[in-house]
């Protein structure tokens, strides 16, 4: 019996890899275990059936066994806890590499994410052009110390973990940004994440879902 | 030798404790751990002897032998995980549980800081009172759903878990706000847990900070 995530029938981002799913299928893609994945509408996922899995009516959802989880980090900690190669062995080390994790989802990605409801909601708006630069001042300020805290170093604290996974789909969410790319540290840090088999791996599987339904020639 | 947390010498919340450091010491307080606090003034907090254990200049951090870790939802989780009390014994019920602390910081805990974030920066702007309906609005959405999902129980899933502890904390920052009185299931919550021994200790202490700094009379 393999776990069931889903994922959106009709990729919202054009198979980008931003949508939550992403970070799961790379997780599993990471430790090596396949998986399955239950497409849902933009309807579907907010009527009852799906909220009884997540409260919330998002994507992905996990299901095995008795077992179903929501929230995207707390499914990717469960399969890094649950085989190996995406948490250091070391008590300490491990503990670390999850502080990652919640800094990508909890310190670095809402101001991400402010952006994207900017650009999406308020780009009409009057007060669009003086407001975004508040906006972005905020997310300067997390990555100028996030690049200060990477330095030379390729990946977050040691070798490559959950953690460094969490924070390098955040910051793909800047791809093509100036903000990025004040950053060449952080850029880099970004390729060589997406230079990794496994990344690969999820990025093509997530991207066929949107070039499966496209119109056939 | 107890661990070790940093907390603001001065309170900028005058001792409501919606600090950081408040959930550390609610983890702490749950599971009967003793703790010391290291206070640290605003200036100290964005220094290079700060910044070595929390990138991002912030606060709380955790510190116990050769162990330093930042992020308050990674030192509860940690917490969590090293001593009974925070996370049920049943592994699948362990993980429903930290999906609740993810969805409290990743999917509630944004668009309510959002809105603390408008009030702080844009209460001035021309595009004040027309703007902060719509970051009003994403926080009701959230409400919406939490408020089904918990219904008539006292708790998320079971017994109270790091899950309800972080998600009490997220709400608290709206207490007082119509946003949670809409939803009278979510302030009784909200109440249920402080009304938590636990609580009430880890309260008292960060409010002490607040109040021995008070001009004697």
């Amino acid at each position: 019996m393999l776990p069931t995530i889903t994922a959106f029938a009709a990729s919202p981002d054009r198979g980008r890899g931003l949508a939550r799913d992403m970070p799961v299928r790379w997780a599993f893609e990471e430790v090596g275990q396949p998986y399955d994945v239950r497409l849902l509408s933009f309807d579907a996922i907010k009527e009852a059936p799906h909220r009884a899995l997540q409260p919330f009516g998002q994507i992905p959802t996990y299901e095995l066994g008795n077992l179903a989880l929501f929230e995207s980090g707390a499914i990717v900690l469960h399969i890094a806890q649950n085989h190996a190669g995406l948490l250091p062995k070391d008590a300490d080390a491990r503990a670390r590499a999850i502080a990652w994790m919640f800094a990508a989802l909890s310190t670095v990605e809402p101001v991400v994410v402010q952006r994207e409801s900017t650009l999406f909601m308020e780009r009409d708006k009057a007060w669009f052009a003086e407001r975004m630069p508040l906006v972005e001042a905020l997310i300067r300020i997390r990555l100028r110390d996030l690049s200060t805290r990477l330095g030379a170093a390729d990946w977050l604290d040691g070798a490559f973990t959950a953690g460094d996974l969490l924070m390098v789909q955040v910051l793909r969410r800047l791809s093509g940004s100036e903000l990025l790319a004040e950053h060449p540290n952080l850029s880099t840090y970004v390729a060589r994440a997406e230079a990794r088999p496994a990344f690969k791996r999820a990025f093509a599987a997530q991207l066929a879902v949107f070039t499966d339904r496209l119109p056939s020639k």
